[in-house]
């Protein structure tokens, strides 16, 4: 009998959302290492970028310590079979660095927008087929919009030219059912593949991504050892265990994962992937992680618990870039205390 | 509209499970701080206990730093409205442990047995309900038997004046999946309640719970931080988290939790409760982590690599004091490799 799973790709992104983790310092000896013991395990893809795409590396986002294109070329010599895939944030990244990306040898980028603003894709998802790359999108803070605003966004992706569409659950605020919910939906309306992309904050990315597969979810993201932004993500060679014992075979060298997670990528971890106060907070307010200290910050100045403040900007729904929304909300949160108190 | 959950309790159990996260080292005033702590936020039941349970504290199992009837004691006199609950081996505890768990004010026992022994818990169960205290019987490496003759033990539990019967994980080998038809099974067949106790060896301790939960356990443990054996158990505040985001009310306050978690438990664990290559490799293979150890000092002797060993001994459905027969397994598997090569 076939084993399932055949066709399912997994991609490691610890090299690019494990940049947030390490604060962008990765080495050129760290990428080509753990680039190296991935691709003898057999990885599909490997991610490489600055945590928040290509271009990020600015004083907004913060300086790599290494060019993220020379990051990229390492990546390229050490992999034999796994292809080095980027990540692209329009508004961030160009179709500039796309170019150099794909000079460079990367194969796959995953255009990301926020989950209402998939419009902003369409040129770089078609400079992405123009030079022979495959070209995903990636629908971020999945959670924030009805399943419905999600299938069309994803449904302009696909028009743009668009490979597959990932739910991404950027805040790890998303629970199995509702997993199931947007990528049946997203399977039920697309042409295309549909991924998962998963953090940890709720501690159900394993469950999460196994809710994507069985929905039939093909391009799913894993971080070894959960090494990524918030709780991190997905933890890959958790979740490969887990899909064996049920019976998925996606190729890749189970015990070869689970040795480079204790022995190459272990060492580069800076503390702990625990799930700690902050981290679980961003996950029940289901808000971005460059939140969290504005409002731990607005919390002390206004007598405010801080969590009140996340679930309060979860429920607004705000995105990146709207961190000083933080101060009025806080502000408005000490009045409303007072006036019921 | 009232919020399901009023008939959910809550065990916490990182002053027992724990106790094997810092070799039996607790302090008294972690016992107070943590229970404070704990029952402030509005705790159902706090486990205190040697990690293999009452009268463990020996050279065998590990000597305790103190000795747990002061612990229990201390516990006791720090709850206000938590109640106390100790856990008892036979074998390892007797009725006099028993006797003075309840004389000093722990006010329920869960008696575990290995899931095919519990014809040994009855005379213990019967000791319990004649103390007055809560009886419940705990079916330890529950995934490592058919469903039917786990609903013949809990059967048995049943008869001898269990209250409730746990699904008990120990492994933290179960899926969700598997998690289901076990409470399921019990749920129909039994007419006590139904408990689950997980680990999160694969990361889907939460997850489990919420599927044991959904098909009607009320009698739910974890562990504030992860605080256990193996990877640690299902993680508390996050558990609790995830249920209010479900929509359950049981009555805990989450801030407090999530405070306590990072102020009061936090500085007590001693390295990071993440999931390693060691316990992950535990999970998959569905054994004790007590055989963790044998396994790697046998595969280095006879060439073998020690998950190889793990999954045989998983296979063999071994339980815990048959440590002696990782040696056969180990010199087996090596002249079975030998052949093949």
């Amino acid at each position: 009998m076939n084993k399932p799973g055949k066709d399912i790709k997994i991609t490691e992104v610890c090299l690019r959302d494990g940049s947030h983790s390490v604060a962008h310092q990765f080495t050129e000896k760290q990428v080509r290492d753990v680039t190296r013991a991935l691709d003898d395990a057999g990885m599909h893809y490997i991610e490489v970028s600055h945590g928040d795409g290509l271009g990020g590396s600015t004083i907004q986002y913060g300086r790599s310590l290494v060019d993220e294109m020379k990051l990229i070329e390492a990546a390229v010599e050490e992999a034999k079979q796994s292809k080095i895939a980027v990540l692209l944030l329009p508004g961030i990244g160009t179709v500039h660095e796309l170019k150099e990306a794909s000079k460079r040898g990367a194969k796959l980028v995953r255009v990301a927008t926020h989950v209402t603003e998939a419009d902003v894709s369409a040129q770089h998802i078609d400079m992405a087929r123009e030079l022979g790359m495959e070209a995903l999108g990636f629908l971020m803070m999945a959670h924030s919009a009805p399943v419905e605003k999600l299938v069309e966004q994803a449904k302009l992706m696909e028009s743009y030219g668009a490979q597959a569409v990932y739910v991404t659950d950027s805040a790890g605020a998303l629970l199995p059912h509702e997993v199931r919910e947007r990528v049946r939906a997203l399977r039920e309306n697309l042409d295309i593949e549909v991924g998962f992309h998963g953090h940890n904050n709720l501690s159900v990315a394993v469950a999460n991504t196994l809710a994507a597969i069985e929905e039939g979810a093909t391009r799913i993201d894993g971080a070894v050892r959960c090494l990524g932004a918030g709780a991190g993500n997905t933890q890959t060679e958790v979740l490969l265990a887990v899909m064996d014992r049920m019976g998925y075979d996606v190729g890749i060298d189970l015990y070869k994962m689970m040795d480079l997670a204790e022995d190459v990528v272990g060492p580069i971890i800076p503390g702990s992937q625990e799930i700690r106060k902050g981290s679980l907070a961003l996950g029940y307010a289901g808000v971005y992680s460059s939140f969290l200290l504005h409002a731990e910050r607005a919390g002390k100045r206004f007598g405010i618990d801080p969590r009140d403040i996340l679930i309060e900007l979860g429920e607004m729904k705000v995105v990146g870039g709207q961190e000083d929304m933080i101060i009025d909300v806080a502000a408005n949160l000490s009045k409303k205390q007072a006036v019921e108190a």
